[in-house]
C-alpha cells in the first residue's frame, strides 16, 4: 500500500464480544476498485454475508473514512458509518460532518470495524494508531449533549478542538429502529438506524483524539491543481459561493421556500405539496415559511460555523427561548436542517419555528434520526385520525407540537405501548396495523423532504436508493430545482431514470472519498478526479472514477439482491403512484411514472428487473459472493415484461 | 510543547565539519515568542554571535519551516532560510514557495539547522524524522536543473509529487555573495546570499520526502473559522481572486504596467523612472510592455501551476524558443516575476521578452538572485559607460541581451576578472572602484522594482529593511500602488514611516508562519490570528500577535546593532536622495524625504537612531546577546540632533 497515498494502511477490527483489537492493512486492490469510505465500508459488510441479523454479533459497524478525508480538500471532514440497517435490511451507508473523519484519518485509521456485541456498555477511545475498548457503564442512559460532557472530562482532549466523540443516546440504547449516531455539534449519521446497531452491540460512543498522521499527496501538483479548480468552481457557485450562496446563507433550509413555491413541499403525510394548498382545502392556519433558511436567520441566528476545511458553513446555528410544559428552555443548537424542518414542520401540519429547534435538539439529544422520527410522527397523526391506534390511548393528533416533543422522548425511551411501535420504523407499523395507505417509506425508510410527483427524478431515486427512500443516493433536485449541472423540467419523467444513475453513480464516489455533496453543487467529476489522483498517485480517468462510482452502486445493489431485495421492492409509497393516487391542490391528479422510469433505469444500468445479472458482476469486477444467478438475457425478457 | 500546536518539535542541527546529527525540541517560550520560521531561525542565527564570518563554520544556515507551514491555510508551503548574509553582513531571511516547507513539515521536523564545514561536498537526505548526509561530488558544478535530476534518479521519490530537491548551483558554489538557493520548478530563496553560505559549507542540497507526519489544528473549530475568513477575504481581493484578480491571472509581473505607467519603475540603473521618459530623452527604444505580464499571458504562456495550498496560482509558467549565440534554445520556466523581469530588462536597458526569460532561467540554474544579478549587470553597463571598466575588457554595454546571458554564466563561474568583481555585489564593487554614484544597494543589497522617488514608503522600506534594500520587508506598494489597506499617496512622505513599521511587522508575522505575503492582499491580523490561534491552540490577541511581529523585526535589528549597524546605515543611493538627486522625466526633481521619515520610522519604533535601546529589548522580552547600551534617553537626544 506504499504506492497508494491518501491510505494509512491501517484498520482496526474490533471484536466487542472478546475486547480484542487488531489491525489490517487495506488490500490495495479493494482500495482501487471501492476507493474508501462507503466503498470499502460496504465491501467489509457485505464479507460478513448479505444474511446477518442486523441486531446480532455478526452484524458489522464500520466506522470508514476516504483516501481525501482530512485533506486540504473541501469539506472533507466526513466518515461513513456502513452497516446492515435494522431499519431496512439492506446495506446501508450514513455519513456525518464535523471533523470525526478527519480526525479517525489523522489519528492514523483508515476505518473501524466493529463486530460482536460487549457485555457491558462500552466506548472506544482510539488515539495514534492504536484503540481501546472502555467501560461505559456509567454513560448507558445518558443523552447525546452529557455522554459528550462526561467523555470530554475523562479524556485528555478538548471537544470540538482535537477531539470528537461520536455517541448513541437512549434510542440507540433502546433499539429504536432509525436511532442515530450523533457527532460534534449536532452532526448526525442519521438514516438507516447506525445508532440501533450501535446500541445492540452496548457500544455507546467512538472517540477519536487527533494525531497528526496526515496523509499527504502523492502528487502535490497535481492535487492542488484539482484543489484550487475546486475552490474556484465553489467560488462561482450560486449555491455554495461563501456569504453569497444559498447554501451558504441560509443552509440547506434555503429550499423550505424553494419547494412550497415549487408544490414540491409533502405536507400533512404528502397529502398536498404546499403549505398553501393545505390553507387553500380548509386545513388549519400553516406556512411553511416560518420554518425556512430565511426566517430562521432573520430571527434566531446566532453563530454560521464549519465543518472541517469548508469555506461553505452551512451549519446555522440558532438559539431559542422556547416554553414547554410551562418551563422555558433554551435550546442552541446547529442542524435546523432543511430536511428536520420539514419532517417535524409542515409534513406534521407543525409551523412553529422555535419548537422546531426543540424538537430537532431532543432528536440530536435522544440520538433518533430527525428525517425518520418527523415522519413515523406524520404517520402517526394520520393514523390516529383513521382511528387505527384506538387501542393505543389517544395517538397524536396534527400539529401538536408539545405533543411531539414528549412523544421523541417516549419513541427513543419505548416508554409506553405507543412508543414502542413508532420506535420501529413505518413499514412494520404499517405492517402491524395493516395500514398500508398511510406509509411514506421505501424499504422501509421513509421519504425526505422533495415530493416526486412533483420532482419526478426523486421518486426514481427514492425508489431505487439502496438504503431505502433517500434523497441523498441520487440528488435529482440539484438539476430538478437548482438546475445543476442544468435546469430539467422536475414533472418530466423521461432521462430521469438516466439521470438518477448518474447522481447515484457520482455521489457514490464522493460518499466513499469521503466528501461532502455539497461540493457537487459546483464541482464535477473533472474536479474529483484530478484531487482523487492527486492525492492517491493514480492516473485515473473520468470513465474509469465513474465507473468506480457505479461499481459502489452495484455493489450494494448486489449484497441487497442476495438479502432477498429485487424490483418489487423498488417501489414508492402508494399515494405518489397512479394506482394510489392521492393529494390536494397542486398534486391532484399528478403521480409519478415510476414504472417507465424503472424501465430506463434497469436498462442504463443494465440490471435485470433490480438485480445485478452476473455479467455485470463481471463486468465491473466484482469478485465476492456467489453471483445472483441472474444473466442479462432473463434481464430483455423481464423488461419486455414490465 | 505537547501543549502547542503546528510545530513537530523536533529540529535537526546538522554539524557538517563531523557529520554528526543531532535532533533538539524547540524551545516552547521561544516558539511562543518567536512565532516559527523566519523568527525562530534569526533567533537560532543570533545564538551563534552576531559577529561570526558569514563564510566561516560558525555561520549557521536554517531551514525553517512555521507553525502554519503545510496546513490547509491558503499559500502555506512556505520555508524561511535564515543566515548570516555574506552579502550584507546582516542577519538574513530568504524564503521561497512551492513546496518545500511543508514537507519539510511532513518529514517531521520544524526545521534544519546546518552548522561547520563539510570536506567534501555533500547533501543532507530527509525523511521521516531523519537526516542523512550524503556524498555529493558529483554533483558538484552541476546547475541546479541537472541536479535536481541527479539526485531524483539516486532517491525513492518523485519530485514534483513527494519530494522537494533544494539546491545550489555553480553560483553558491563559487562563493557568488548574491547566489540563492533554488527549490522546485524556480522557486528561490533568491536574496542575500544563502547559496554563497550553503557553498562554503559544501552543501549542495537539501532533499526532503514527504511524510504523513502533519499537525493538526489544536483547536480544529477556530482554525476552520479562520481558514474559511481567509478565503473568503481571497476571493473578494481583487488582486488574488482566483482567475480573476490581477495576481491570479499574470502573476506579480502584472505590475510592469502599473509601475511604467505611475513612473515607478527604475530605468536605466534608476536613471528614469518609466521606460517611456527614457525613450523621451533619446534612450534607445524600449517599451517595458513587451516585457509585461499582459504580454507574456498573450504570447507565451503554457501553464499557472501553483504552490501548496493555494488559490492563486501566481506562477506563470512560460515556453520560448531563443536563438542565443546562432543557436535556438528552448526555454520552460515558470518564475517570469516582476522583480526579475525588471532587472534584466528595463533596469538594464533591455526589453526582449523572450531573452529574459532566457536570463531567468540561467540564473535558477547557475543559483544566483535574479535581482541582484540584473542590478550588477545595469550596474556594471553604467560603469563601463562612465569608463570604470577600462582595466577589465570591454565590460557590459546597455541592453547587451545576448551579452547579459554570457555574463550570468560568466559571474557564476566567476569565470574573469570582471566576472569576478561583479560577483562581490554593488556595494564591494563600488568600494573597489570608488563609483558610490552608481550604486543601487543599500548595505549591499539592490534595490527592487519600485523607485523610491515616486514611492516614499518604498524608500523608507529599503532604508530601514534588516537584511539590506527589500520590497519585501515592508511592502508600501500595496498601499501605495494596490490601496491595501487603504489607498496612501505615493509622493508624499508624512505617514510612510509608521506604515513601512507596520508592514514590517505584519510581513515578519507571515514569515514566521510562514506563509505567502500574498496573503496580506486580503487578509489582515484578523485572519491571521484566527488561523494562529486554531493551529496553535493558544488565544493570542491582534495586539500581542503584531509585538510578536514588533519583537522579530527588533531582533533582527538587534543582531544588526551588535555586528556593527546603525542609523549611518539605513541609508539609499545617492541619486535617491536630496543631494545627490538624478533623474530625468517624471523623476527630475523629485526626491526621497529620507531623514523625515526616519525620525518618523524611529519615533514610531522607540530606536535610538537605528539602535534598539535596552529599554526596548526588556519591553518585547528579548533575552539574548548583551543589550545594545543604548537608552532611549540618549533617543530623545539623537532625535532632535538629526
Amino acid at each position: 500500500m506504499a504506492e497508494l497515498g491518501g491510505f494509512q494502511d491501517n484498520v482496526a477490527r474490533i471484536d466487542l464480544s472478546d475486547g480484542k483489537v487488531n489491525y489490517e492493512p487495506i488490500d490495495e486492490e479493494d482500495a482501487k476498485k471501492y476507493i474508501g469510505a462507503r466503498g470499502l465500508g460496504v465491501k467489509y459488510v457485505f464479507e460478513q454475508g448479505p444474511d446477518v441479523d442486523p441486531l446480532g454479533p455478526d452484524n458489522l459497524l464500520a466506522f470508514m473514512n476516504g483516501p481525501l478525508s482530512g485533506t486540504q480538500v473541501t469539506m472533507s471532514g466526513r466518515i461513513a458509518i456502513c452497516t446492515k440497517s435494522p431499519l431496512t435490511g439492506t446495506v446501508t451507508d450514513s455519513h456525518h460532518g464535523g471533523w470525526s473523519g478527519a480526525r479517525l484519518k489523522w489519528a492514523g485509521f483508515d476505518g473501524l470495524l466493529f463486530e460482536g456485541e460487549a457485555d457491558e456498555p462500552v466506548y472506544a477511545y482510539v488515539e495514534d494508531g492504536e484503540v481501546e475498548l472502555r467501560d461505559a457503564s456509567h454513560l448507558w442512559g445518558k443523552g447525546v449533549h452529557e455522554t459528550r460532557d462526561t467523555i470530554e472530562e475523562e479524556v485528555d482532549g478538548s471537544y470540538g478542538k482535537n477531539l470528537s466523540i461520536m455517541a448513541i443516546g437512549p434510542g440507540g440504547e433502546n433499539g429504536v429502529r432509525y436511532a442515530c449516531i450523533m457527532n460534534e455539534d449536532d452532526r448526525a449519521s442519521g438514516r438507516g438506524g447506525t445508532g440501533c446497531v450501535a446500541g445492540s452491540k452496548n457500544l455507546k460512543a467512538v472517540v477519536v483524539k487527533s494525531n497528526t498522521r496526515m496523509p499527504q499527496p502523492a502528487d502535490s501538483e497535481t492535487f492542488t491543481e484539482g484543489h484550487q479548480q475546486a475552490m474556484q468552481a465553489i467560488q462561482e457557485s450560486e449555491v455554495t459561493a461563501p456569504n453569497e450562496g444559498g447554501l451558504s446563507m441560509y443552509g440547506t433550509n434555503v429550499l423550505m421556500n424553494v419547494t412550497e413555491e415549487m408544490s414540491g413541499l409533502p405536507t400533512k403525510n404528502a397529502e398536498y405539496t404546499s403549505t398553501r394548498d393545505a390553507v387553500d382545502a380548509g386545513e388549519a392556519e400553516l406556512d411553511s415559511e416560518r420554518v425556512s433558511g430565511e426566517n430562521v436567520r432573520e430571527n434566531i441566528l446566532v453563530d454560521e460555523p464549519t465543518c472541517h476545511s469548508c469555506p461553505v458553513a452551512c451549519k446555522k446555528e440558532v438559539e431559542v427561548d422556547v416554553m414547554h410544559k410551562g418551563e422555558e428552555m433554551n435550546v442552541r443548537m446547529e442542524s435546523y436542517e432543511y430536511e428536520s424542518a420539514w419532517a417535524l414542520g409542515p409534513n406534521s401540519m407543525n409551523d412553529d419555528r422555535d419548537k422546531v429547534a426543540l424538537m430537532i435538539d431532543r432528536c440530536n439529544d435522544m440520538g433518533v434520526d430527525t428525517i425518520e422520527t418527523g415522519n413515523i410522527l406524520a404517520m402517526g397523526m394520520e393514523l390516529t385520525e383513521e382511528g387505527y391506534l384506538e387501542d393505543l390511548g389517544d395517538g397524536i393528533q396534527w400539529g401538536d407540537a408539545d405533543e411531539m416533543v414528549e412523544m421523541i422522548e417516549r419513541i427513543a425511551h419505548r416508554e409506553d405501548d405507543l412508543a414502542d411501535l413508532l420506535a420501529e420504523g413505518q413499514q412494520r407499523v404499517a405492517e402491524e396495523l395493516d395500514a398500508h395507505e398511510c406509509r411514506l417509506d421505501v424499504k422501509g425508510q421513509a421519504i425526505a423532504a422533495y415530493d416526486p410527483r412533483c420532482m419526478k427524478g426523486m421518486g426514481i431515486a427514492y425508489a431505487t436508493s439502496n438504503r431505502g427512500a433517500c434523497h441523498l443516493r441520487g440528488y435529482t433536485p440539484a438539476a430538478e430545482i437548482l438546475g445543476i449541472p442544468e435546469k430539467v423540467d422536475p414533472y418530466e419523467w423521461e432521462g430521469k431514470g438516466e439521470l438518477t444513475a448518474e447522481f447515484q453513480d457520482l455521489h457514490a464516489i464522493s460518499d466513499s472519498f469521503d466528501i461532502c455533496k455539497f461540493n457537487a453543487f459546483a464541482e464535477g467529476i473533472e474536479e474529483y478526479v484530478t484531487q482523487y489522483n492527486g492525492m492517491t498517485g493514480l492516473d485515473v480517468t473520468e470513465d474509469e472514477l465513474m465507473k468506480a462510482g457505479e461499481r459502489i452502486y452495484t455493489l450494494e445493489r448486489y449484497y441487497n439482491n442476495l438479502a432477498g431485495f429485487d424490483g418489487s421492492d423498488d417501489t414508492l409509497p402508494e399515494r405518489f403512484l397512479e394506482d394510489g393516487i392521492r393529494g390536494q391542490g397542486a398534486s391532484e391528479g399528478e403521480y409519478c411514472e415510476l414504472e417507465e422510469m424503472k424501465e430506463e433505469y434497469y436498462d442504463h444500468r443494465g440490471w435485470v428487473d433490480g438485480v445485478v445479472p452476473d455479467e455485470k458482476l463481471d463486468e465491473l469486477e466484482i469478485e465476492i459472493g456467489p453471483g445472483t444467478g441472474v444473466s442479462s438475457e432473463d434481464g430483455a425478457t423481464a423488461a419486455g415484461d414490465d
